[in-house]
């Protein structure tokens, strides 16, 4: 759910600012705002029924003085900015390699346009084809990894109707008996095609085969990086603790923050204001430390619709 | 808009320090004189409100002592520090990958005058325009990317017009049915005059036209790379919740920093000095934390002037 | 002990949440639940004694105030967060290398079976060999530095039983003399397969030959890079410091956390519930930090049973 | 100015740190003292105002304790540490890719050795040349970015008298009327050679050729990397926010640092030590963070002498 | 010194925890011994004179009260965990970077035993030279930049003796008259033997050769990047600022730490346990520091006998 918004920030103004804070869809608002709700109606309830005379008699009152107090002071206790800050750094990285290694036709299709030489039919949907079960391995791959895509390809038959596939292909597909990594089998077959191109002549020298055949190497390698990432994720361990302390410690904000101590002492005159700025403050705590937390659940699952593996397959249709 | 200060620097003493600090363009001051402005104006008038004997009665007064010193106590809520130095240390290593990526036709260049051999009129033009569409793909993608060079080249015909395109290229250029990746259409017509200039033994070897491709081809991937970058930034939510936790911070120490409490009392002998310090010391914090921040938003939007591709490309005009 | 966890964590709601924390498996409660339950015996056992009238008399009870006091405010000291995120962030990025290198057959089996040619049996068998020995490679060293392959491969005729290596191999390989590195003598053998295919001119070509011998060289790199990571691994005394400080912390927090001064004032009315709210947020405190601990435990040894070799293996069986 | 300092550290003993902490060379000593004097002359300047009879009133040093006791306290708003800490990280990595980059003639060299045959005095010179080309490369590109190659090569003519480059070459390179990169023109010159020596039958094979070409490219673009790094340093922002944060700071502790406050308390008995405490202590903090400074100082501007290009460049002429 | 420790830590329990503690050799305990030992000492010395009636009177009693609170309230004022924490970072990412770069004969050998053909006595003696000259390399390289290894070999002699070199090598490699880079003459050998070897037939294709050269090119260029580490270290100011840092702050604590305030107010009933807390607690985290710190004096310093070159040799003799 990666939204642009380079143009918003190209202007390092005020307005700029405005600007990048007034967007909806990918923003921290729409990410923060139920649980917000949430964290304020549970905050709102405990205020109600500590600071107005329905609920509390005074002695509970003051025991409930100390005891919010002694809450908000422990509450440091729950080391978040560092893990946070440690842990969005790591998911960052990631990230940032997977999106390396999603895969990209272009430079493979520019080589073959140039070294698998022939203008006749045959040659053109031998280049097409090369190209095809390219795209096709990478349909196979984000179909298991990304949500999106296996939504709009549920089936191989749904694939085939795209004309990525084509049904003998399928067949022959299904029938291959591999049990891990049967991903790559297309890539096979684009090596086929190729060394039949060189020996027809199509390709006039081994060493053009071999540098369409080591960068459609890589090309897999990136993909196969792609399921390594799938299915090692960071260790549970690390995610379960940094986000359940970050929950826990709002969960625990709505009874340690009720206190309105200035230096250890309460405010000579009571007013009904003083609570409002412990509350004011810890909403946007809220906001800061829940929207910092987004990123990282954010970018954990980045195949939850980030990238659209039809630009690369569509461009490739077209090109030879 | 990065600014070199090599020089300045270049001694470590107080004096090169100076200098460093005396810069303008880019600088610190620059970039935070005017929210200084707004924040100074907003912070003095909160001041006078509170401070003289106009606006509050002495109860309200106190009140206020007690309000402002509660706000003063709870900013410490907003993790600042730790937000601004793990997302500037992210941005700096993305802006530092996208840099590498830029594209050089230096080598590139260097290999085509050694390996296209022929000094006929023909041969010097076939070099030429190899890496003029280099040059071209590049100029074709910072047009979309950089909205400085866009100014530069608002249209194709202003591409034309620099000589880093042809009349002819322009128009099969429009004419190519792509919806993705069109930048890349010079490449292959790099690629067909190279394996022209092979099948004419103007290259004398499969093994020098590889390397050509290549180097191409890895040029084109950096390209590509800085495509995807800005196809897909940051995700909004982090540069979001880190320039709006600072901002947010400043407005509210506009309340906060009134207060001149010592160890949570107040000095004994009132004097309108005291009032000075915090608010110099938030200044100072001002202009550190959002010069800090100006770091970020600067180098999220590398190419809003960064570099001007004409360097290689004029260079690339009179090489072989 | 890495679980899979990416489906629960695609939806970033509330429920997303619930589920990641209610899994087991790998999880923060499995791995700290253990020393949780004796951290809370140990902590209940002093406060019996001290808050309790059995044991203490008044004036011990008086001086176990000032003392616990005292402790707690010099568990500062320890800086658990700092030396937990640096040495967490430094054991990730190893682990994410070594992860790299654990070698893949995929890439090198669709060379072998494109660029070494013959439908014979024989050269069936020679493909299928070459592979073998890749796999066999991999187990020799896996059984060395995972405790589970060693398992699942107590000796070498296990090996040969699970049809990875022959008999005469195996007798081959137990006759060479070599003290260190003799993991890689299957590599001899397979280079020695391809240069002979080579020869019998069932690789048409010295570029495509070099090109199998490149990648299987990588492939051993990589390999041996494992090898070196387990044979030299983070200096003892980081993960000794590291892990010392964080259970000596909670150790002297069973005396330290029985205070319950709220900015350094006992509460007004001493009420049994007080010393719950050190005891819970110290208990939080203790799943934090010792579930960030044991992130770092898990990824320092990845081998004891993160990757099953036999993938790969099985897979590489059925291909060519 | 890098300092060799291996030795001192080799034994990890009382005694290696004594030493290290002798040295003065590229020492903290060197780097801190000339603004320490300066420091504790201010800090005593201002003590002695304050503390003696002489300047103030009983009243005007009662002001004066609240005046820097507040100013003490509010200096915790400049987040020195992480400012510095992130960026010093920064800046020692974009040093150690500097250093990367620096180019080295070794390996080229020994392959040129190699490869390009001939044992006749044409050839012997035809070697020798390339490799001055390339090293000549180096230094034109120094005299530009290292003061202290600038100083031993102020104008070309010293370049000549080195032996570097030769009269006739230097008029063809003053001649080239290039704009940009002009650097570059001795790596054409290689190539020209390298092809030359290929027509000739010095270098047997293309493939020879090409691994020499793409060695020399390598080299090339190291140093182009040089410049890049040199045209475009970190925006101006990020050093001049980070210095001027350390110089704010020790500036304003010459005033908050006359507190002696213990806990909020002023000492029962005064006595003339107490103010010697704080003032040594903040002694120690600016020699702790301007030495940590000086560290990106340094870096920041490695070619103020970090290395002498003629090092490699005696090499290669006795090289081959 | 690093010591293996994985399978102690391969349980994730608390008896892996106590196995772990419990190991010397290279430990922190053993790192950390003689130091502590000599802070408890002073520590105690301090303690005697403060704390017992025979050397200071009430007053200077009471005096030392407010000066040791001051002190220990001031010595914040150290960033120790912040500069620690980088550099450490910093640091182990150089020790690893350096352990990439050891060298390694392995891969280069295998490709030697199959690409240089024939089964005559004198190509067993050329395969195995070109592998010695690669040990040769590294031992002359290890020689100069591990202590460990020069005692092992403090002469040529002793290299002689040991079989990597022979008499006339030797000789040879004193008459070469280089200034710089000597180290890398035996490479020059091996593409000297390799070479020979191509014309000869031994070596049946061009692209072979290549293949070696670029092995041990790359093999060349990773001794070559230990010798710039060796020669360019981090900048003395860095590694001073922080050990000095960690040292002052444990000198001063000595004094700081005989200070028992809780929360600013001395406890009500004096008990000679109460300076206990304070010690014990600063003896932790003297270990915690001064062993954090050990790992950087450790790491910066890695050929402090780490690897033994002798491994890949020995192997290297016996194998082709």
């Amino acid at each position: 759910m990666t939204v642009n918004y380079n143009l918003d920030v190209s202007s390092t103004s005020l307005i700029g600012f405005i600007k990048l804070q007034l967007r909806w869809r990918g923003s921290i608002w729409k990410s923060v705002v139920m649980e917000l709700i949430l964290f304020t109606s549970l905050f709102s309830l405990v205020t109600i029924i500590y600071r107005t005379n329905y609920f509390l008699s005074e002695k509970q009152r003051r025991f409930w003085d100390d005891f919010t107090a002694l809450f908000d002071q422990k509450l440091d206790y729950i080391p978040l900015t560092f893990m946070l800050g440690f842990f969005v750094t790591i998911v960052v990285g990631r990230w940032s390699d997977i999106f390396q290694n999603i895969g990209w036709v272009d430079t493979t299709a520019l080589f073959i346009a140039t070294y698998v030489r022939g203008t006749d039919e045959k040659s053109r949907i031998l280049r097409r084809n090369i190209l095809r079960y390219m795209v096709l391995t990478q349909v196979l791959i984000f179909r298991d990894i990304s949500m999106q895509v296996r939504r709009r390809f549920p089936t191989l038959e749904t694939v085939v109707a795209a004309g990525i596939m084509q049904d003998a292909e399928k067949d022959k597909y299904n029938d291959t008996a591999l049990k891990y990594n049967k991903y790559f089998v297309p890539i096979q077959w684009c090596y086929s095609l190729l060394y039949e191109a060189r020996t027809q002549g199509k390709i006039s020298a081994d060493v053009m085969l071999n540098e369409i055949m080591k960068q459609i190497g890589d090309y897999r390698k990136g993909l196969g990086q792609l399921v390594n990432y799938d299915w090692v994720p960071i260790p549970l361990v690390y995610p379960q603790v940094v986000f359940l302390a970050v929950r826990i410690y709002f969960l625990l904000a709505i009874i340690g923050r009720q206190s309105v101590l200035i230096d250890g002492e309460p405010p000579k005159d009571p007013n009904p204001i003083f609570p409002l700025v412990p509350f004011l403050m810890t909403a946007l705590q809220f906001i800061f430390y829940v929207g910092w937390m987004k990123v990282a659940e954010n970018l954990m699952n980045p195949f939850g619709g980030l990238f659209s593996p039809l630009g690369p397959s569509t461009w490739s249709f077209h090109s030879p």
